[in-house]
């Protein structure tokens, strides 16, 4: 299989990192995409990916899967290594619940803020701003970050004892907060322990 | 199971067509929330689904599901009848695929224009909008629809062959479309076809 993505970047992360997890990133051929000058909007790039972002992942059948939750899941029931979607339907489905609240509410909310209320990736690319709504999303970013705070009292991981996709993806959204400026607050230390485990981990550390 | 859940509001309504096709609707015990009277964001139904959103899952040892596609997975994996999330790793990826796509391109993008470009739920609930960000939301629903309808000039149904979670979001995408007067274009036969086809379902028409 190939991906088409930039590395270093925020949600190529989280498929790379998949891929460490199953040890499995010598597996795939990985193919650069020059996003600073535009190229995942071109025509090309859009016939693979119609969302104009990376990363996507083509099959050896020459089809594409992009959008990073369905990526991730695919590597993981296809590579051999302990499950990051779940081996049970309700270790699934909270796994499921919780990945969505981790890119929705931290991920997606920093890419909003960074994109639509800071210079983002400068003015060429940044051509549908709008700052109100970015910086509402910087709020509800702050508002995650301290709930995923909570969780982590109580538990190891986001959705429970394993490590999972979830943690995956907030793990990237704490990155993106990194590149945007959007400190995790002192106080949440649970979420900034936590952080420091998973930084540790082989499939990110190495 | 309980569900808290508005019947006729278009996320439970995915729940509710998720179990009719899986013939379960009889097994789930609904508890109606008063949304229109803020109930979904008291304390009490927070500590439930801190998204302060219906729907809502309780299972029988008193934990919560949150997030329609961890609910649809849910109730997928837990009834018999045919897979609505898949039988196989690159199946599961692709819906999953579209799913996200229906549901953040054309249900949320809907939602968006109607909770901050419109008058929503009226003044009382919709205490923080976004009119410019609402617009733009409704031209992202457009473009999604275009999107979708050229899926289905290939293909019977959002992720292939098979009727599935994608579509089951995207049928209540343009639900919530009807409900905030957002319309599918005429020329836009493929996608019209397959809400007649769907809608026509026994899970739907019943």
């Amino acid at each position: 299989m190939k991906i088409y993505d930039v590395e270093g970047f925020p949600n190529p992360a989280r498929v790379r990192i998949a891929l460490a997890e199953k040890g499995a990133l010598d597996q795939v051929e990985f193919i650069p995409v020059d996003v600073m000058n535009g190229e995942h909007r071109s025509a090309e790039f859009r016939a693979k990916n119609p969302d104009a972002a990376v990363p996507c992942l083509e099959l050896d059948d020459g089809s594409h899967i992009s959008q990073c939750t369905a990526i991730t899941e695919y590597i993981d029931a296809s590579f051999d290594g302990p499950s990051l979607t779940g081996d049970t339907p309700v270790a699934r489905a909270r796994i499921t619940m919780m990945n969505l609240r981790a890119e929705n509410g931290l991920l997606n909310a920093v890419s909003a803020y960074f994109h639509h209320a800071t210079p983002g990736l400068g003015p060429t690319l940044e051509t549908d701003q709008c700052a109100e709504w970015g910086n509402r999303q910087k709020e509800v970013a702050g508002e995650m970050m301290v709930y995923l705070d909570d969780v982590l009292a109580k538990q190891d991981y986001l959705a429970g004892d394993a490590f999972s996709v979830a943690d995956i993806t907030a793990f990237a959204g704490l990155a993106f907060a990194d590149l945007a400026k959007v400190e995790i607050p002192e106080n949440l230390s649970h979420l900034r322990n936590w952080r420091s485990r998973v930084a540790a981990r082989p499939s990110i550390a190495a």
